[in-house]
């Protein structure tokens, strides 16, 4: 018996661009020159340019494959390629025939797929002459998962933590400083923004403040970068790792999915697993659905507007054309904490508008309990993110939709800082997922009503 | 790229069972029924006995191999392999020639290499007729793997935690009760030990306590049995499975080790290790060191002896031929709870006794740098026990004691709960290993003096 499970062969040597397979859905996504001078802030903001070698990844419709550099490999090589199992203790207790596979992203250090990312962004970064790196994060993940590149790449990271998830999980902040990063906790004092939010009444803090107070520091210092985790097209591209990986697992199996599952925060980790599976299928001609899993709280895809928008609540961010619930959307507060974001990658949102990914959206309650159902019978406690691609799979597979199927959900993450929230599930103490439809419509209407948006 | 990484096929179909290489040193673990006859407790106690299942792998110096049962194998492709890797970047900030390769057990629900052991017992406990399983755990790795296996067997699970360890990682005990065990804080008021613990002035809690607790309830409840996590010939046989897959990960690589390195609480994950691989270096003519490493805080090998002493302080266990630093002596508190033990496996101490394996002490500080930095370079937080075997690996590498040498070191656990521990180290609040030589002199010369040990 041998086995080959520690090298750097086994990493894929390229990330899948899939701008390059849609030219025109790229350039779909691009903002009309005229209407970007008519956008409300675009004078005003100064918003941090990616350096040339990033920028160059998110809008690259020539080459298909690309290449990714020797040190990344090697530093993906300490974890990856990620577990890929079929759940076949999962697929006894639901007595189905469908054969499940998932693929377990939440492995390493930072225990979710934005490690996949922030490797790649820390080495682009420091290629560029950066020094440092700052970034909001709301859950944690994508606050440690820099936090411990930058120490990989000798860079300095800053690390704006929203104060409510600090105080959840306060492990998130101390791993971070474990790497030598400094985490000021949003709301703080060392930012306009910041200050001006506390010295408001009722004032909530926000991934949204986060971010801005993260945008606004990285303005004054001089070599200071803002990182983003997730939405960016070379962000989704990083990710690509995973699908390819996943590729190589299934090739020796001699399977190719019906169904893939993963749940939509901006769209990385659906991102992905899905483009290299959605260009092996178009190759190929073969049918695969992808389907994008929101939380009923947060239905982006399935009850938003495709609309140009504002990526983020206070407005230091550029404006998309994306799928949105509108920047002024709070969305409840529900345990994913990661899916908690009113829009979606532009270019994830112009496939999904062109129907080359479907989307649905599942209760809080459902998604815990398919998290719970999986960690019991395939010992992987998911993040409750990824629990919501379980719910949804699950879902199908009791609706015997899929019978001698095969499926594959991407798990992006663990949960093991969030056994509070599978707790409250347990004791019956979920709040209900509280969506104000009218609250909801309210913030579309402003988008429809914008004079830029021109919806009917 | 093929690439092989789910099935079943790739679990190892047997244990090694070392006690058929070297049936004179097991004979030599057996207490004479003379002397026996003669030990103070021995007609107080009513400990519960093994099912013949697990009694006979206890004692077994027939078969070198045991077949691992399917549903055994099946739980076991949950979660294995484990990852076998080379740690290259660790390499190159030690500037070492040295080939690092490490085994990681954490990676699994339970956060440890106990789970290997959980589940073989609660199928042989389920085979056996038992409904209930007893327990009691310290840091709670233990517990948590015990209260997965037992809802994976429907059995009835019961843990007692110590209470320190409880408020220190309150996640642990919400985990087993996720898996439907129930909790009990030790000391406890529903045994006649805790009640009697708790009404003792400065009485303290230990792992001792817990397990007496345990021991003390399975007694009262019909169909019940007590469960322990390591130490028991059976249990070092399972988590053999450990190296077993190493044999199978290193030989398609075709490298054999000069040193092994794991920590040593009881010994199951040393064992689990070491023992394929001595059996192997043994018949093949090998070279290869095998180095038990424990803290100086509990220097059972370095500094203790070889003695009949009981299992725990209470006297609700038996007693056993072992290293010891005696069963009254109170180990100080430090992070690595799993290794807070004062005596070690029987059948590890005889292989010690003969010079088949080596034993190293190391100070907490130094441990805890080993692991942030395994943690910095190779993205993987050890738990405060596994940090102490990287710690004597990378002493012996800065000695430069190895040169151009394979070694490979097992890292038992993961320390995600354990982020305090390394904050402490990094905040330099550490308190020093607080070990006391009168003290321990005073509890190795009480075993000295008792008449049934034969020491000179």
């Amino acid at each position: 018996m041998k086995v080959k499970n520690m090298s750097i062969e086994l990493i894929p040597t390229y990330w899948c661009n899939l701008l390059a397979d849609f030219p025109d859905l790229y350039q779909s996504t691009l903002i009309d020159p005229s209407i970007r001078l008519s956008l409300p802030a675009a004078t005003k903001k100064v918003f941090p340019k990616l350096p040339l070698n990033l920028l160059k990844q998110s809008h690259n419709v020539t080459d298909a494959n690309i290449f990714i550099p020797e040190p990344i490999r090697k530093m993906y090589a300490t974890y990856r390629p990620t577990p890929f199992r079929r759940a076949m203790l999962l697929e006894k207790a639901l007595e189905t025939r469908t054969h499940i596979y998932y693929k377990f992203e939440g492995s390493n250090i930072s225990g979710s797929h934005k490690l996949n990312s922030a490797i790649a962004q820390a080495y682009y970064y420091k290629l560029a002459g950066v020094k440092h790196l700052i970034t909001g994060t709301g859950a944690g993940q994508w606050g440690t998962a820099i936090a411990y590149a930058c120490q990989l790449f000798g860079l300095e990271c800053t690390v704006f933590m929203v104060d409510v998830s600090l105080r959840q999980k306060p492990q998130r902040k101390k791993m971070m400083e474990l790497f030598g990063a400094t985490v000021h906790e949003s709301p703080s004092t060392i930012t306009e923004l910041g200050l001006k939010t506390l010295s408001e009444k009722n004032s909530q803090s926000s991934l949204a403040i986060a971010t801005g107070e993260a945008i606004e520091l990285t303005n004054k210092i001089d070599g200071a970068q803002f990182a983003v985790g997730s939405g960016e097209n070379n962000v989704l591209l990083h990710q690509t790792i995973i699908g390819n990986e996943v590729l190589n697992q299934m090739e020796s199996l001699n399977i190719f999915p019906d169904k893939v599952y993963a749940c939509v925060g901006a769209g990385s980790n659906f991102g992905g697993i899905a483009f290299p599976l959605l260009r092996h299928a178009q190759l190929h001609n073969k049918h695969c659905e992808f389907i994008a899993v929101e939380p009923v709280a947060c239905p982006k895809l399935t009850k938003g507007i495709y609309a140009i928008d504002l990526n983020d609540f206070s407005g230091a961010s550029p404006y998309s054309k994306m799928y949105t619930l509108g920047s002024q959307f709070i969305v409840p507060a529900i345990h994913a904490g990661g899916l908690r974001y009113h829009g979606t990658s532009a270019f994830l949102s112009a496939l999904y508008a062109n129907h080359y990914i479907k989307a649905c959206a599942i209760s809080q309650e459902k998604s815990l309990a398919a998290g719970l159902l999986f960690a019991k019978h395939e010992g992987i406690l998911p993040a409750p993110e990824s629990a919501y691609a379980i719910a949804a799979a699950i879902d199908d597979i009791e609706k015997n939709s899929l019978r001698d199927g095969n499926i594959i959900i991407n798990i992006s993450g663990h949960g093991l800082f969030d056994i509070a929230a599978y707790e409250q599930y347990q004791e019956n103490k979920l709040p209900p997922d509280a969506i104000a439809n009218e609250v909801l419509r309210h913030n579309i209407n402003i988008l429809k009503n914008n004079s830029f948006n021109h919806i009917t």
